[in-house]
C-alpha cells in the first residue's frame, strides 16, 4: 500500500527503537551459544512482539551465529515496515524447513499447542529444547524504554480511577461500573486486552468485587474470584448491585503499547465502616514492609514470609490472602507484556528480585461478612530503589 | 460458603439444564466406544464448559463405559453446585493417574500446550488420540437451548447497534466509538470476551474500520485488519478519526452465557456516497444467494463458489473479499462457544452444512480509496430453514 507508514504514524502507531530489538535478540543469542542451541523458532505473539517490534502473522528464527530472520505469513509489508529485522514471506509452517535445518532447535513449549509440536516433529528431524523460561527471565529485566511504556500505562490508570469517581453511584451493578471504567480506559489509550502466558486463562480489566462478591472463591488463583457474569465466565464483575458503605475492590489492568500495569484501589459509596478502614490500613502497612525490603537478590519467598510475619504482628493473618483452604501463597507477580511474569513473590517460588524487575505487589484480605479489601501497585525496581508506576491516590476513593 | 446458590442466582447466574449436559456427554461417549478409546480427558475451558455446565479450574474425564468424573482444583463447591456431573477434588495434574489408567486416552491436541502434552506423556504410559475435531463436530450441531442463548446474544447486539447511533459523531476516533459500543454491550449482557479455538489469537468486539482502515491488510485472516492501536495490537479499531460520508464497518461480536453471535453493519455520518450504497447492496445480494442455497448436506465449498459466481455476475468480483493477493477464500464460519467453529464456508473446506449449524455469513468488499463494505449475520440453520439470530436493521445506519 502506498503511504502505509504515513497512514500508520498519522493514526498513532509508533515503532520500537532498533536498539531495543538488537539488545533483546542479543540476550537470547548469548544463551543459545552457551547452551549449544544453533537456532530457536519463536511462535507466540508476545515473544514475537518482544523480539521483533511487530506482531503480524509470523515466525521468528533466532540463530546462534547469524542474524535473525522474520518469516511473515501476513502482512509482509507491515512487518517489514515495523521491524528492523530482515523479513521474508512464508506460506505455511511446513516451509520453515527451507530456513532451518539444525539438529537442536529451541521452542516455546508453553505457548505452542501439542498439535503444533507434533507437526514440528514431523517436519524436522531435530531435538527440541524448551526456551520458555529463559525468554521469561530475559523479559523480566525491563529497559528504560519498556518502563517508559509502563509509566504511560500507569498514567492512563490514574486518569481512569480518578474520572470513574464521577460515575459511581448506588444501584449500579459491578459490570455496569466496570463497563464505564473500561470505556474510559479504551478512550485514554488502554488496548483492552491483557495478554497472559496461560494457554487457557483470560484476565479481564473489569475485576470489580463489591461486598459479598469478595467472599466468593473460584477458578482464579487469587484470594477471591467473584460471582462473574455466567457459569461460562465465573469470575470478576457481576450483575450484583453495588451497595452503600460496602468495600468495592477495583483491580484494573491497563495495557499501553503492549505493556501492562496492574493496580487495585478501594472505592466506597458513602462512609467506609471502621472495619473497612482498618483492613485497608493494614494492607498498606504490609505493602510498605515488602517495598522496604526490596533489595537486589533478595529471595522472593523471604519477601513473602516478611509479609506474612507482618500480618501476624498486626493480628490479621487469618484474613490475609484469603481464609482457610482458600488462602493464597503469593503477594506479588512480575508484570509487563503479560499479566503474570517473573518474578513471582510467593511462598514456594524459587527465585530472587533483580534490578529492572517490574512487580505488582498486592496484599489483600478476605473478611467474612465484609468482602475483599486491599491495595496493589506496579513497582519498578532499579538499583535498590523503587518507583510506583501506578501513581494513583491511595485513599479509599469515596463518593 | 453458606447460601452460595442463593448468592449466585440472585445475581444473575443461571445453570445449564442437566438434560443438555447428558446429551452432549452421550455424543462423545458414543464416539469413544466406536473408536475404542476407553477414556478422554478434557482440558480446555471451552469444552469443560460445554460438557459440564461449569467452568472452574478443572479436568473432566469422560469414560467410554461409565459415568464421567469432574476433577476440580478450585472451586469444588461452585463446580458441584453448577454441574450435574459427579465431582472430586484434585490437587494437581499428576494426581490424574489416580482416576485414569487406560492405555488409550483421548486429548484435545489443539488446546493443550506442548508442555502439558509432555507432562502427560511422563505421567501416563498411554497412547494419546486427538479428539479436538470430533468435539468441534459435536459442538457444531446446536440444541434448542443453545440457540436460545444465541438468540439472546442477538437481542443484545440489536440493542447495542441501535443505541450506539445516539453517540456516533464526526471526530470520534474508531476506538472511542468502539469503547462506547463495548460499554453498552457489557451493560446489556455481553460477557466481554470472545473465546476462540486459536492458541494465540484474540478477537475483540471493537472491530471497527472506517475509510482507509478498511484498506489495511494485516495478521487477521479477513479481508482487512485495520490499523489497530499499536504494533502490539495491530488490528481492529484505531485512533483514526471517523470522517463524514466514509464507510464505517462495525463487526461486533457479542457473547451471552458463553454463546456468541457475530454481525456486521455499516454506519455513516451524513449521506453515504453512491459507490458505498452500491457495494453494500451487492453484499446483501450475495448474502441472499448463500442463504437461498443453504440446504442440508450442501458442500461448503459449493456455497463459496456460488458467492464468487454471483460476485462475477454483479461485476464486483475484483473487490470481493479483498484485492489481489490479499483476497480471502471464505465467506462464513460457524459460531457458538467460539468465534470460529465448524462449518467454515470456504473454497478449500471439505465439509457440508448440517441441520443445527449456526453460521456467520459475511460477504465483504475492499474498495480502493473507499474502505471495507459488507454485511454479516449469524444464521441458525434447521431442517432446511434458516433464521437470522442477529435481527438488526439492514439499512446503512446513518446519523
Amino acid at each position: 500500500m502506498k503511504n502505509l507508514k504515513k497512514v500508520l504514524t498519522e493514526n498513532g502507531i509508533s515503532f520500537c527503537p532498533e536498539k531495543e530489538i538488537k539488545n533483546r535478540i542479543n540476550k537470547l543469542t548469548l544463551y543459545l551459544q552457551k547452551e549449544n542451541i544453533p537456532a530457536a523458532i519463536i511462535f507466540s505473539k508476545v515473544n514475537n512482539y518482544y523480539f521483533t517490534g511487530t506482531n503480524q502473522e509470523q515466525f521468528l528464527i533466532i540463530y546462534a551465529d547469524k542474524a535473525p530472520l522474520l518469516l511473515v505469513k501476513r502482512d509482509l509489508e507491515r512487518a517489514s515496515l515495523e521491524s528492523p529485522i530482515e523479513t521474508k514471506e512464508i506460506k505455511s509452517l511446513k516451509n520453515l524447513k527451507e530456513f532451518i535445518s539444525e539438529k537442536r532447535i529451541g521452542l516455546e513449549f508453553n505457548y505452542i499447542s501439542a498439535n503444533q509440536f507434533i507437526k514440528l516433529q514431523s517436519i524436522f528431524n531435530s531435538d527440541f529444547i524448551d526456551i520458555t523460561k529463559i525468554i521469561s527471565e530475559i523479559r523480566s529485566i525491563k529497559s528504560n524504554y519498556e518502563v517508559g511504556q509502563m509509566r504511560k500505562a500507569g498514567e492512563i490508570a490514574n486518569r481512569v480511577y480518578t474520572e470513574s469517581l464521577n460515575f459511581l453511584k448506588e444501584g449500579l451493578t459491578e459490570i455496569e461500573f466496570g463497563s464505564i471504567m473500561f470505556s474510559l480506559a479504551l478512550k485514554y489509550g488502554h488496548e483492552g486486552i491483557l495478554r497472559t502466558s496461560s494457554v487457557d486463562f483470560s484476565p479481564v480489566s473489569w475485576h470489580i468485587l463489591s461486598g459479598i462478591s469478595g467472599n466468593i472463591h473460584g477458578q482464579y488463583d487469587a484470594p477471591a474470584s467473584g460471582i462473574g457474569l455466567s457459569t461460562s465466565f465465573p469470575n470478576s464483575a457481576s450483575r450484583k448491585k453495588i451497595k452503600k458503605h460496602e468495600p468495592i475492590m477495583v483491580d484494573f489492568g491497563i495495557c499501553y503499547s503492549g505493556y501492562q500495569v496492574d493496580s487495585t484501589r478501594m472505592y466506597c459509596i458513602g462512609e467506609p465502616s471502621e472495619k473497612f478502614y482498618f483492613y485497608y490500613e493494614k494492607a498498606k502497612e504490609i505493602e510498605k514492609v515488602v517495598l522496604d525490603n526490596l533489595k537486589e537478590k533478595v529471595d522472593s519467598s523471604y519477601l513473602f514470609s516478611l509479609a506474612v510475619e507482618k500480618a501476624k504482628e498486626l493480628k490479621v493473618v487469618k484474613e490475609f490472602l484469603g481464609v482457610g483452604k482458600n488462602k493464597k501463597r503469593f503477594i506479588g507477580h512480575g508484570v509487563g507484556l503479560e499479566t503474570s511474569e517473573l518474578p513471582i513473590i510467593a511462598k514456594n517460588f524459587r527465585g530472587a528480585v533483580a534490578s529492572g524487575n517490574t512487580i505488582a505487589v498486592e496484599p489483600k484480605f478476605v473478611v467474612e461478612d465484609l468482602g475483599i479489601i486491599g491495595i496493589e501497585n506496579t513497582i519498578y525496581f532499579f538499583k535498590n530503589n523503587w518507583e510506583k508506576l501506578t501513581k494513583i491516590s491511595e485513599d479509599i476513593l469515596t463518593v
